[in-house]
């Protein structure tokens, strides 16, 4: 594939005009985009419940139903069912796809975007009702506001916009939108792998924005970690006992779990941050200069980030260092115990069975399947060690792979005239800690170049409480996605 | 203090007769209890959730209006607030006392019993709904049914059955009911200390049914171990973070926690349950000769017992070594940690604070003072060593001491004959794994006799999913306790 970026086109003043027209129509539509948020937020698109499927669904058909309602070619594509753990099944929700344009002579691009969410309770220390958005000094408080559901609309007022003014769309434009994104896109690889041929066959490009900005600076995202998520269950007594009447004679389910896991991180992972699991290092890409010398070119605030976080040292202290851990080598976390007392006060129980949720971020070239073989059979080998009658279970749930993408790619360099349109500056290039695994899976299956164009902000909260979506970013990243579309639609076609 | 235990009365036949009058009328007012106990179970009295407080209140309101409804001369008695971790505080459910009767020739009995309960959620596993009580095949289920609110009520109905038959008391009776049991007793200790001089001035002997039988046996007890319960606060950044974006930068708080955790099982508790914290094995009275002799009388069948909790393996496979780990050596359980995620599916989030909750049982000669500082220096040394930033926060929420009677005080013996009437069998003497902090109270503070007189089945399945009573152990538990004040009126007094 040759592609050739025609860096005049932002100079061109018949572009020039229509830049300013569409950017003075989002400001003035700024409320009703808000209100629209808003709507949308109040959906509690919880993939990881089940209970809460529901509303999944229902997120889904109001995704469909607003791009329908923009004259769209949408269907909502049914990817079948999720097996639970005790052997059911439930509905996946259905995709939606979108297309906006059909001019063989245009570019097309395709927008990738999910509307689930992460979990998100008032009582785990939301300031505000997780799922009420809420305006505090421009910045709009919700779960999934910039996880990312704000980003996804964005994309469609840049559709509504160019309608609204009656400007052709310089490119043809396709959405493909997902709900199941948070718990790993069960579903979503077979899908594009069943319309390669036909929703994809005209794709010239792939456009995801699920991520955020690493300071105030626009960014363009070359890279994602991927993820392996396990479950490591332990199962003892049939039911929950009494820790004054049995214990002393139980082999008791928690006991063996902390033990493994103590074990685990302390070879797995000590204190500063290396995976000691036979195996994994050996496979992470070594870091070459280049990329030494492109961290090093970052503007990065360490103070600030710690001030952020709210924590006095991290674990490391240089900002290479410190970037190359967070982008570009694997990383551990534990991230809850179910089936122990997990509420305030004091309960005095045995947990029958409990399980440890950790997971292990993927980088080039780690590969999910031998991660899963390489921890299951470490976790095993160290619990057989324990004698214990209770039984291991190791699962893995999640496994994402990693994504790299060329930063001299036409479609980056046509990013970085679209950044320096809106924001007057240029911008970081940076990759993500996070995982967005569809992108692999659009790269192995699809072949097409991917490009990732974050508007959240730095310190947006995704995953956490009080997550947010600043007005600023919400509305310029709309105007940057606006310029975004009269760039690519200068790139020559393939 | 000298007592006779006259053996002879248990033959006298004016109270055989009575003693048929009173079963009799227990039999044909079943429906009448289990109704009462129906209504106590309904009120959520779960002490350990400030939440519920409101519901502790009403249920110390209902068993005073109870016993005032029989004519005792009540109190509500104020025992204070308690300090909740925040600063705040929050008033302590009321202390209740009732007196039937006050003829100094008789002797008197105090009757202690607790109507809170340990925490109950359906989705724990429950197969019925834990606040409404349901009977299924003679089982009453239900949270705090057995532990502790049908044994109190077994004993108003002892009341009420003398009362309704127009016949005297044989002894006075003073009940002392309180709403804080599992939690460790706050503010009794005090009330009782306050009314030393007053309320137990004429008090001979204290009663404990907070407990329950060993096997089908009826059983009398002796002793209780008592509980040290930690919390072990690590807390690292100002809120939760997302694994993805932060996971390799952070020094995460769960990681340090499952660290120390990971340590303190491994020297704290090993496979076969030994305690290796510097001092406490030192503590511990050494297993007598006796001891030994005794244990091996009792019936005991590990086979049915290993069937009934569901596991394959115990911890020790001979009977003296299980009950002696049950009873008279401490253990150390992991109850669960607060603050992670621990919801059912997956959820990539760095939590910010995590609070490990366990605890170590107390046994003769421990002292939990020391316990505290023991396990508090140990944490602090192994957490001193990760160098971490987070902050490591110990504390002791529950301190109990354990406590021991001599099975061959007349009090005993009358237990013994009691039981040999109405279910004519010797009982089993027996210990008791878990915790009754304020029979060590009592003996402290008042320098009275105290008996613990379980009417609980083997299988009642306190503080866990499905705990219950038996009709038959409700009923004839209460028909135990008419028996038992008869052999009590002719203990001679002191």
């Amino acid at each position: 594939m040759l592609l050739v970026f025609i860096s005049s086109v932002s100079l061109h003043p018949h572009h020039l005009f229509e830049y300013d027209e569409l950017s003075q129509y989002v400001d003035s539509h700024q409320e009703e985009y808000v209100q629209t948020l808003r709507d949308w937020v109040a959906v509690e698109s919880d993939s990881s419940d089940v209970l809460r499927r529901p509303d999944c669904h229902r997120m889904m058909d109001m995704t469909a139903e607003k791009l329908q309602a923009m004259g769209g070619k949408v269907e909502l594509v049914d990817i079948g069912v999720q097996e639970l753990p005790d052997g059911k099944t439930v509905a996946l929700p259905k995709v939606v796809t979108a297309q906006f344009g059909s001019d063989p002579s245009k570019q097309t691009v395709c927008v990738y975007g999910h509307v689930d969410v992460q979990p998100a309770k008032l009582e785990d220390g939301w300031a505000t009702e997780p799922y009420n958005l809420t305006d505090i000094n421009g910045n709009l408080y919700g779960r999934g506001a910039s996880d990312n559901k704000a980003p996804v609309l964005a994309w469609i007022h840049t559709v509504e916009v160019y309608q609204a003014l009656n400007i052709d769309l310089p490119v043809n434009v396709k959405f493909i939108i997902e709900g199941m994104e948070e718990t790993g896109s069960n579903g979503l690889d077979a899908m594009i792998v069943a319309q390669r041929d036909t929703f994809f066959s005209d794709v010239d490009y792939i456009i995801i924005s699920d991520c955020g900005w690493l300071s105030r600076r626009p960014a363009l995202t070359y890279g994602t970690r991927g993820n392996c998520y396990f479950f490591a269950e332990v199962e003892g007594p049939k039911q929950d006992l009494h820790s004054g009447v049995y214990g002393g004679t139980v082999i008791e389910p928690m006991t063996d779990l902390i033990g493994i896991l103590g074990e685990f991180l302390t070879s797995l992972s000590d204190r500063i941050g290396k995976i000691l699991i036979p195996g994994i290092r050996e496979a992470v890409a070594p870091l070459s200069d280049e990329e030494w010398k492109m961290y090093q070119d970052i503007e990065f605030d360490i103070e600030s980030f710690k001030s952020k976080i709210g924590v006095s040292q991290l674990m490391y202290s240089n900002k290479v260092d410190l970037l190359a851990h967070r982008w570009r080598y694997p990383t551990v976390t534990i991230h809850g115990i179910e089936g122990g007392f997990s509420g305030p006060g004091s309960k005095t129980v045995i947990p029958a069975k409990v399980i440890a949720k950790f997971s292990i971020r993927q980088v080039p070239n780690m590969v999910p399947a031998v991660v899963k073989k390489q921890v299951t059979d470490y976790l095993n080998s160290v619990f057989a060690k324990r004698k214990s009658p209770n039984k291991l279970k190791v699962t893995m749930i999640i496994g994402a792979k990693p994504w790299l993408a060329d930063t001299k790619h036409p479609l980056y360099e046509a990013g970085k005239a679209a950044v320096k349109r809106v924001f007057n500056v240029e911008p970081d290039l940076i990759r993500e800690g996070g995982t967005i695994p569809i992108a692999k899976t659009f790269e192995d299956v699809t072949g097409k170049s991917i490009i990732m164009m974050p508007i959240g902000g730095f310190d947006d909260g995704l995953h956490s409480q009080k997550e947010k979506m600043s007005r600023y970013n919400y509305i310029e990243g709309t105007k940057l996605f606006i310029a975004y579309l009269h760039e690519v639609a200068h790139l020559k076609k393939d």
